[in-house]
Formats: C-alpha cells, structure tokens, sequence
C-alpha cells in the first residue's frame, strides 16, 4: 500500500459461495491494512445477521433487503472517510449491481472468490454444508438457492487454486490501481 | 481532548425532541473531535431513515427497531475502534436501556438535549412542526408521540440556555473523564 497516508475511501466487496475464502481474505485483508492507520471495518454477511440484520430470514426478499443494508451502510461509512470489507455470500447480479449502484462504482471493487461447490463442501469451515446435508438449513446458496456468477467483476480469484497470499496481493494491487 | 493517540471508542448518544439541538451538536462534536485524527461517525436517525432504515415507518414498532439497528451497528463500530455520535430522538426510556446494553454501558454516553417544546416548535430548522401543523406529519414526538424524559442520562443539557460550545465542553469533559 502506498505510504501512511488516509486515501480515498473504497469498498471491497466479496462474493462467492460459503466456504469459498471470503471471511479469511476479509480478516487478513483488514490486517493488513489496518498497518497503514487506515480507517477500516469488516462487514461480515454472517455476523451482520446476528446483530442489526436479525430481523432478516435468507427468503429472497431478504436477501436482496441483507444487500441493500449493507451497501447504504457502505456508502455512509466512505462517506465518513472509513473503508469497508463487505463479505456477503450475495448471489444475485442485480443486487450486486443495486449495491454498486449505492456505494458507487468508483469506489466499489467487486471481488469473486470463485471456488468449487465440492471444495467448500470438503472445507465447511462453518459446518453450514453439514447442516444441509441433515435437512436443518433450507435455502442454502449452490445447493437449493441459485449463485448467480458474477458478468463482470473487478477481481476474479479462483481461491481454490491460488494462496491467500496471492490472492490478497491482487486484491492490494487493485485498490493501489484504482486510488491512484 | 488528551493527545493525538485513538483512544477506546465510545457512543455518544444524542436524546431529546426535533429541534433540540441534537445535530447541530453533533455535527460540531465530530468536526472538532475529528482535529484529534479520531476515528468517529455520526449516525444522524434522520439520515439512517433515507437510507439504511427505509424500510422503517414512525409507528412504536419500528422507532424501536431503529433504535435496534443503530445500537447494534455502534457496537459494531465501536468495536472496530470507530467511536459514534448517534443523534436520534429515542423518545423511549426502555428502548435507551436497550441501546446502552447493546453498546455496554462503559461505553455509552446518554446527553440529553433538553429543551422546551414551545422553543423546539419556534426553531423548527426542519420545518418539521410546520407539516404536523398542516396534518402532513402524523405520530410526532412531543406533539402526538410520547417523549419520555431520560431517567439517568449521563449529561443534561440545557440547550435553550447554554451556548453550543458550552454544551460542546460539557461532552468533551465527559468523553475525557470516560477514557481516562
């Protein structure tokens, strides 16, 4: 990253199925920023639900309502000069498309972590696929609920493959590209 | 304020009726907070309603989610050591209670902006209590909508008899005294 020095806010925002790497690039990702003094906060799709989206089931309708929220909440943290990592499953174009439209497209790098529905399935960091396997989460992205890939995403990391390492790398070369 | 360091972050929750004088504090307290490279955001309950919580009306039910929301998203921020101003009207003693106990309550700072209602109505910056006038605002706190007085705010402020800058030093001794 370039020097010390409060750059232009941004919004990473990280799609792609459970298990596909969104929450560790995130974690580490802030980290390594946060060592620049920059003002900077996760927005982790899974814990916004335990807290202010918990009025929210994972019907369609709310799940366009989880993006909504969280790109206005984006938007009005750049606004206040604080840079946000969104790590929300979000599997719909179009409301990708509405939260780029929200937070704007200037700031707003759209990252698809692209990875092997059997790859997050053996992974299950979270032990969500085991859940679906015993029938006690319905409406599960990739498997009874649609991931729509992403047409034209800023990054395309095939997370499977490369390291966490590269893939941060990419993700630090864009943002120093696009604050240029 | 002590030094250039970012201290604990803390929530500094504005309480009083429209046209008491909470934004204007606001507004005042991030700009000069600010000068110290603090981290800190305001969170304005009437900007919230354009956009995270459009999804709100004024009904009792849904002040008290917003009141939900913006608590849990203090948290949130303050925990990524971001500091809030919230500015809200907050008309309920219960749901208050509820916000300081999402926050914790070592890091919540209740001020109540105190102010007569007839000199709230005269001000009306908004124009606010013009359109409950005109009928085009129904459920208005003070007018048709309950304000309950802050049982054990942490400041009382007089805001139609103190200067803004003495309201303005009288958070800050606050916020000083809470961190050290």
């Amino acid at each position: 990253m370039k020097g010390n020095s409060t750059p232009k806010s941004i919004t990473i925002w990280l799609t792609g199925l459970s298990g596909s790497g969104k929450t560790t690039l995130a974690q580490q990702l802030k980290a390594d920023l946060e060592t620049s003094n920059w003002p900077i906060i996760n927005l982790d799709g899974d814990e916004l639900r335990k807290g202010i989206h918990k009025d929210l089931d994972f019907s369609d309708a709310s799940r366009k309502e989880n993006i909504r929220r969280t790109a206005e909440l984006s938007n009005l943290l750049n606004d206040s000069k604080i840079s946000v990592i969104a790590s929300l499953i979000s599997p719909f174009e179009a409301d990708r498309q509405f939260a780029k439209e929200i937070i704007g497209s200037d700031r707003f790098i759209e990252v698809f972590c692209d990875c092997p529905l059997s790859i997050c399935q053996q992974r299950d960091v979270k032990g969500l696929y085991q859940q679906v396997n015993e029938g006690t989460i319905q409406q599960f992205t990739g498997i009874s609920s649609t991931y729509e890939i992403p047409l034209n995403p800023t990054l395309h990391l095939k997370t499977a493959e490369l390291s966490i390492s590269a893939c941060l790398e990419l993700i630090k070369k864009e943002i120093d590209d696009r604050l240029l």
